[in-house]
């Protein structure tokens, strides 16, 4: 059976040059890199390069970059750390609607411990308006977090706008650019952000590799603590094969962006184009032209998430209806919701996020697949009966 | 130069086996094991399969292995996960003074949410006496944190006496068993303890890999918050090639553990006794026989850590001066100062660990590179040319 895998946003592929850079460190050098000895110190050179070139991606400096294992945790790291480290300051977080849950969640459990949050909303597109995030901050607000693009929905967000509000009124503001570091352009001196989360398994990185940018001077209370790794604030042994993947995958995402981004964009569209010309009671969601280049989103109506997702993998094709972090809970998507879809609608939630080195054929395939997919879905959905029934009726009317 | 790495301690060589079985999972199978399409349940069925290796490893249920991406996130997710979830119970702690940073800066950190810590002394060979436990045990005692062997001193604890303390007067006990667990027997059931950490790093597994057994029915407020990874008690897509890795590890550490410790105590032995033997001033340190079969430790008088490592290192020969966690702090060691060493005693700390797979050879080779190692670093002494110069005086008088 052909495969085609349109699940970037659940993980990408290691790229072969990133296996190559990593198998050494999987091998020969195995040396701890807080060793003094020669064994570590190679290790320890190998941590610095790739220190080095995710700093690169993001226009850092190489002393701003803390090796986490997860976008997950640097989220985590970000919120709760910034969060305790300048509670003195107030104790009143923003966030967008939006967030991941590694952002709403730790915002959740801060409000425990006394913090208070707002939320900012999106409009249909997923758009959030840097007014509304102005009109959240409050004088003891310490910290804004709001990503910079949604993996769900593929809409990116006005970062540097909303930078420019947080640092006119002194507030600390974090972007989880897990989506979108690797994917589009990002430099934290531009968009002017004091921390910045970035995942490899996002862009053609090994899984368990990821990143805080933290702007030097910014304080941050660390979440495993212990050895004195990362500067003290991430403890444990570096995964030294993770970070060389990791930083060998920034290099490749920095030097070919541009093609790739070339690359994915017409596919993407035509995905778009012809899925909506093809099958009906389809929409598309997230903002049209301000997407991410590899993504395509949809709600399609009377079918559910999961069924699609079991029918298209029965095709060969691997797509997402939403998170994979929480795709397994089913429950009709927090973006979603937040966007003003229904709750029926948001159901049928479904992501194709493009691989780089697909090809037309790839998309053609889904096309092709697409419809009878889901027009078997729709046979065995009662709530598509019903309209059918009802659209019957007031026909012949 | 002939190479000899004495840093067990440290971190081990990934073992070829354990590579192999994670290269598929670098490679063509790279879903997230939370996507429903077979490329993610692909990767969950290895994950689960881990599981169930890491689970045997230690006698557990495998519903009571998490994931997580070092020992220290390990021990870090007990200590403050376990006080989180039982606060309402009481607020105090007691660990031992030779614990790992990750449990005792943890337990700093909790202090200032108004918890409170005793600290259980050890004596002069390191051990931990459980009536010293049991004494340190109150009314609002929640949690017992006590390490199975400690990686500086190679002492192995009495955990089962102590677990059996703790169960008694109902305080849950976790063992930070990073230095052991694939090194000696250990079977949680037996041992009866609540939470024990655990990393691949220590038994031939990949770095990056690491876990915490907690016994069914044990609450425990997560570190990393968002997706439902780990049960949702560790969110962050799951570093399945780690995890891959960690499983065979586990599984090939438990099948080898009596032939590996055959091959390593008599080494061990060699080392130490010809150590003592060929060099003044040296003491061992640790418990002579409750030891780790791979771990030989000293304090070298008139020396310091940092010089000897070097001066082995240009011998190519590798060793640590305590944990590679702290080593670049070159502090004295909170445990060699814990065991009534004297500072200036402690500065001569020095961890020759060996590696399965070493021969005779590998000791001898070291046993003839490390007197001349200590000579010229002697040489550049002022303590040691003082300590001459009294010795002189007092046999000429």
């Amino acid at each position: 059976m052909r495969k085609a895998y349109f699940d970037h946003i659940a993980a990408t592929p290691l790229h072969p040059e990133a296996l190559q850079a990593m198998l050494p460190y999987l091998g020969e050098i195995y040396g701890n890199p807080q060793s003094l000895h020669s064994a570590g110190q190679q290790a320890l050179a190998a941590v610095d390069e790739a220190r080095e070139e995710v700093a690169g991606l993001i226009g850092a400096g190489r002393e701003e970059i803390y090796f986490t294992a997860s976008g997950s945790e640097a989220n985590n790291l970000a919120i709760k750390g910034l969060a305790q480290a300048y509670q003195a300051k107030g104790k009143h977080i923003v966030v967008s609607a939006i967030e991941h849950l590694s952002v709403l969640n730790p915002v959740k459990s801060l409000e425990k411990l006394g913090f208070s949050s707002t939320t900012v909303p999106v409009d249909g597109t997923g758009l959030i308006d840097p007014a509304d995030v102005e009109k959240a901050i409050r004088k003891d607000t310490i910290l804004v977090s709001v990503m910079t693009a949604n993996s769900e929905v593929g809409t990116v967000e006005p970062v540097a706008e909303i930078a420019r509000v947080c640092r006119a009124r002194n507030v600390l503001f974090h972007t989880d650019a897990v989506a979108a570091a690797g994917s589009i352009p990002l430099n934290v001196r531009d968009l002017d952000v004091d921390a910045l989360s970035l995942a490899g398994d996002q862009f053609y990185g090994p899984k368990g590799s990821a990143a805080l940018f933290l702007k030097k001077g910014t304080r941050i209370v660390p979440l495993v603590e212990g050895g004195i790794q990362e500067g003290g604030r991430r403890a444990g042994t570096e995964n030294v094969a993770a970070i060389v993947g990791l930083g060998k995958a920034a290099a490749i995402a920095r030097a070919g962006m541009e093609a790739r981004t070339a690359r994915a964009i017409p596919l993407r569209d035509l995905l778009i184009e012809e899925l909506l010309r093809r099958v009906d009671h389809v929409v598309l969601t997230g903002h049209q032209t301000r997407r991410l280049p590899h993504h395509a989103s949809f709600c399609i109506e009377f079918v559910e998430g999961e069924g699609m997702l079991l029918f298209l993998d029965m095709q060969g094709i691997s797509a997402s209806s939403g998170s994979a972090c929480t795709s397994k809970a089913l429950k009709a998507s927090h973006v979603l919701l937040a966007m003003g879809l229904d709750h029926a609608l948001a159901q049928g939630s479904l992501v194709f996020s493009l691989i780089d080195g697909m090809g037309r054929e790839d998309v053609e395939y889904l096309l092709d697949a697409f419809p009878p997919v889901i027009e078997r879905l729709r046979k065995m959905s009662p709530l598509y009966t019903r309209y059918l029934k009802e659209r019957n009726d007031a026909l012949q009317r």
